[in-house]
């Protein structure tokens, strides 16, 4: 017979507590600035009342902060915090019994019901005397004055249970003897604002020259960085930056030989320059670089820099820690494969290699080192390739260095294997965005991403293009079906990207038929770009930029809500601010081709418009102001003009 | 800095496990020769493939079995097996990366694109050889066959790479150096069968006699018994047995005074001829009831007993163990109170007393004794006004005695409380269904109890009567009403029970209008049935307790699926046997006045029908038969007739 537990007095049960991912194993993501909600289910038994706190603290606090919690319906409760300040935060609830309200309350009906006996009064007498013995100072002595005033009995006394200063007294000094803490100590990861929000311009710096023909350098993409300021982007992504290799370097169009003279892929790093921690000569120095990042720092951008973990045979790596490399029976190095696909300018990490502990400490390093160097932003090349437990320590590591610091996971792969690397820490993910064509798959795709669970551990970063992905859609769309992916992009999600100039100059010609690789790609050759065609998308991008700079709804992903309409080629979505006191509303046409009309049905709850009030919806692509009233409410949108509408709601009142 | 993990090199990810109820906090309930199927979310980084397998115990044992999982699509894995004896089992999984199977796979894709380069078969071999390693005996010698051969090279050793033999001797010694094992231990309670399935029957055993006016006794309970078991019920269920407590004693119709001869509430439990652990005199002696048990074995059912743990003021209990109870400031013992409410006939326990220990020892003696007395099966009355973790404790040290016993939760309250008092052991529960009229209301509360997560803890009991709930819809409905619900009751739930002999003879008066109490309610006089009144609902009940009986589909919740219907008033549903093979489909009428006809829209996969084929349904209450074709078929039903179809579904093939 096993013995009765601890204390069998511990009378109140908490359960279902959000946020929590997987049992607590994750951390919740939030952003400086944001009010935490916490809910959870919390009861006794009896017809006793519970009552229960959030027990909260940042990493680098001790002592947790106390935070009532009120009661919803049904057994749940809720309470809330603001996270001000970047890092882990770590939260429990604690439950007890609260039997002076308990008390109060059964009181109130006895009263109801007639007069009140003394013997009951003197019960509450005791409860609140109990009270003053747990308090000091003024609370102590005004407790025991109430317990006196009770302990007289009487209708006097009766009016005295009902206090609401008593109720508030005895609320401040809880009998927490017998409290519930919840099992589990569940982590939030706060990052800061760029996490949530942001618009990115991924862009090759060679191919930043001037004029045409010429290796750019570091300088040439500084003087770039103008240009991406201007559209209002908020990141430049560069792809790697590090020497090159020769040994089975890729020539133009992926060619199995590079000519003399051609520049190879930068994602085959590592030459007799170096390795990750150096920079390709022909960009400039280090101090070229740290340049770059001074500029683009002044220009209002954060710089991204890829982090791709593989070497070229000449990657410095290969001779000074063989051990990092697996040898085939013949003697050779492993290179990649994808059977029967191979790629022999990359040398893939041996992740079961004895030296794992060594590698992944080098891994770290080259973090470490580009954060030394001011980057705050890494765009991860192909993480699923790696062992997940090496990011979640990895990224937890760096973050030690700097909380604000943000990794982009580009994992194109099946949906588990995405989501357990948000959940170990990835701040942002790539998504299928890029092939959700038709409403019905934009629409389910987005409300799975911006509900629980997932809404509390993935963040989604929309990318039209990428230099590996020219969908079909671009290449048999032309530019009306750029300006609907971008728009799309940047209004669906907080934070969006667009691999340019190729994006905003319409580029779209695959490499063959059938294929979603340019034709001419920058990865195997330095391109020149004539960044001021009139049938750019710059202006477009621009406009667009500043709205969502403009309008809180805009930068955050966790209020996107769908209306219907009654053209499956219309799809309307709305965002608010946190306060829901900035809406906008979104109709945009996946028609690259034809103009498309019908009548959308608003949801006016999620718009904050009531059903009888009329509201204008003001354009701001456009500047077109409509008075809109009640669900129903026509749009017309000619691709060929402006594929969408981009509507801050402005409610009349 | 944080040293990485304690090896980096286990790569594979297991999550999403089900059955996993509250993160492994509880036990999943399932019944003697269930099928336990697992999934779980298992797969590794990079394209190699996964191996996983079920780690399996019954509590009884210390090393587990080991049991293969297959993948099935999108990294979903499932693997099964059956639980064949009674009390706790422990599962947890196991995932390990299949460097082999990843091998094998590639080679073929080498295969298909031209030779296999021999450097490829020599990897193949290494890996055979390290198989071979790992084993002993024949398979050793027959894995370095294979390994030799593999090393050879050319085309013949690349047709050994896809022997069938090679794969599964590989998988029968596979490397679990760095396997990942689940970091959870996952409960699964097995009950015996009578858990899932059983038909009750709750009687007064004082109103058993066979004249009018007499206090029954054990003799005449145990010699109703044989009518008990002619309609087929499983369990019979009396109210507390025990002596009767005279202070404050009840009268009729609840009156306060009881009139001198009034025998009073078998729920004021206590006087002075004993406490729980006594037999009321006037029922007999303890050997009587023994007899009675005895007797009911002897017919095929079960005994419940009730378990109320409260007391009236003449317990044993009150003199002897004063500190279980709360004095109020006056001295007197509280009683029981629901404000403004006063039940002066029982004392409860004050579980916050300091002696809760000695308490909670005293209430599980009081089960360990009538387990002596062959009762496995107890009615716990009102167990949400009393400790979660009293529940826990209790019926976790019953089951060490016995893992059959099995306690019935009377728990009428919020929705939170009665599943945790599921989750943490009640075998079965009362639910609202007696409460839910229309076919929407039954629709979406029985899909909300028959779908994960509830599915996993919670079993419903349903009645559609209590001696202390007479409906509005029973009072005002009258004989179809009555039949309507119990047709519900007996098949939507596979346990289900009735308070006779009210209920089969359609006692339905009210105490006063609006109340659900019965007027001269047996709570607190002796009632006498005429058991063979014509319009008993006997007949019903023996025909439906013979088709439950005979239908293993009936013996289970798990597979219940609804169907449209184009009346309202019409509800339609099905369930299978767990391999399918027996089909029932039920209609039932829910308007107990008027003739309802209309069209039930069936899911044919539900009843393993294909669309194109006839198949013929048999009323196992009717007896009649008719060919049905295709989805929409035609029913009407009487409800002064016969308020159902019970369908057995025959496929014609």
């Amino acid at each position: 017979m096993s013995p009765p537990p601890i204390d069998g007095r511990a009378r109140v049960v908490i359960e279902g507590v959000t946020p929590e991912v997987d049992a607590g194993r994750f951390a919740a993501k939030r952003t400086i600035g944001d009010t935490v909600i916490v809910e959870a289910d919390i009861f006794t038994d009896g017809h006793e009342r519970a009552a229960a706190a959030i027990l909260v603290r940042h990493e680098s606090e001790t002592e947790p902060a106390t935070i009532a919690m009120t009661p919803l319906v049904n057994d749940r409760w809720r309470g809330s915090f603001v996270v001000s300040r970047g890092g882990g935060y770590w939260f429990t609830l604690l439950g007890w019994r609260d039997d002076f309200g308990t008390w109060a309350a059964d009181l109130e009906k006895r009263r109801a019901a007639g007069p009140v006996a003394d013997v009951d009064l003197a019960i509450g007498a005791a409860l609140v005397a109990a009270a003053a013995a747990r308090a000091a100072g003024d609370d102590a002595r005004r407790l025991r004055r109430f317990s006196a005033a009770l302990a007289e009995g009487g209708s006097a006394a009766t009016a005295v249970a009902g206090d609401p200063e008593l109720a508030a007294l005895v609320a401040a000094h809880p009998d927490l003897e017998h409290a519930t803490r919840y099992d589990r100590e569940l982590p939030i990861f706060v990052d800061r604002e760029r996490a949530r929000f942001g618009a990115w311009y991924e862009m090759f710096p060679r191919s930043c020259a001037s004029e045409a023909g010429r290796h750019a350098t570091f300088r040439d993409a500084a003087a770039r960085l103008a240009y991406v300021a201007s559209m209002g982007f908020d990141v430049v992504y560069l792809p790697p930056i590090h020497p090159i290799g020769h040994t089975h370097r890729k020539g133009k169009n992926n060619a199995l030989v590079a000519e003399p003279g051609e520049p190879g892929s930068p994602w085959a790093i590592g030459g007799i320059e170096g390795g990750h921690e150096s920079v390709h000569p022909e960009l400039g120095t280090l101090g070229d670089f740290d340049a770059f990042v001074a500029e683009a720092t002044g220009q209002g951008l954060d710089v991204a820099l890829d982090i791709a973990y593989q070497c070229s045979p000449d990657h410095p790596y290969v001779a000074l820690h063989p051990e990092w490399f697996r040898r085939r029976p013949d003697g050779t190095i492993q290179y990649a494969e994808n059977p029967p696909k191979k790629y022999q300018d990359i040398y893939p990490f041996d992740f079961d290699t004895e030296a794992w502990a060594s590698l992944w400490q080098e891994l770290l390093d080259i973090v470490l080192f580009w954060m030394d160097h001011g980057v705050r932003i890494f765009r991860v090349d192909n993480p699923h390739t790696k062992p997940f437990a090496l990011w979640e320590w990895l990224i937890a590591e760096a973050r030690k260095k700097d909380p604000g610091v943000i990794f982009l996971s580009e994992a194109f792969t099946r949906p588990k294997v995405m989501y357990r690397l948000a959940k170990l820490g990835f701040t942002q993910s790539y998504t299928y965005f890029t092939w959700r064509r038709t409403a019905p798959e934009l629409r389910a795709y987005f409300t799975e991403l911006t509900a629980p669970p997932v809404l509390d551990f993935f963040r989604p970063n929309l990318w039209p293009n990428t230099p590996d992905i020219l969908t079909d859609v671009l290449q048999e769309g032309g530019p009306p079906a750029f300006a609907i992916r971008y728009l799309l992009a940047s209004t669906l999600g907080a934070s969006y990207g667009i691999y340019g100039p190729a994006f905003e100059l319409g580029e779209r010609v695959p490499r063959e038929p059938g294929s979603e690789e340019y034709r001419d790609s920058e990865k195997y050759e330095i391109r020149h770009w004539d960044l001021d065609r009139p049938d750019s998308l710059r202006s477009l991008i621009t406009r667009t930029n500043a709205a969502r700079h403009a309008h809180a709804a805009l930068q955050r992903d966790d209020t996107l809500t769908f209306h219907d309409t009654d053209n499956p080629r219309l799809l309307c979505y709305s965002k608010t601010s946190a306060s829901a006191s900035d809406v906008v509303l979104v109709v945009v046409s996946l028609d690259p081709v034809w103009k498309q009309g019908g009548w959308v049905d608003l949801d006016l709850a999620a718009l904050g418009v009531t059903p009888d009030t009329a509201f204008e919806v003001h354009d701001l692509l456009s500047g077109a102001r409509y008075p809109w009233h009640g669900r129903r409410n026509y749009v017309e949108l000619d691709p060929h003009r402006l594929p969408a509408h981009l509507f801050e709601v402005r409610r009349i009142t």
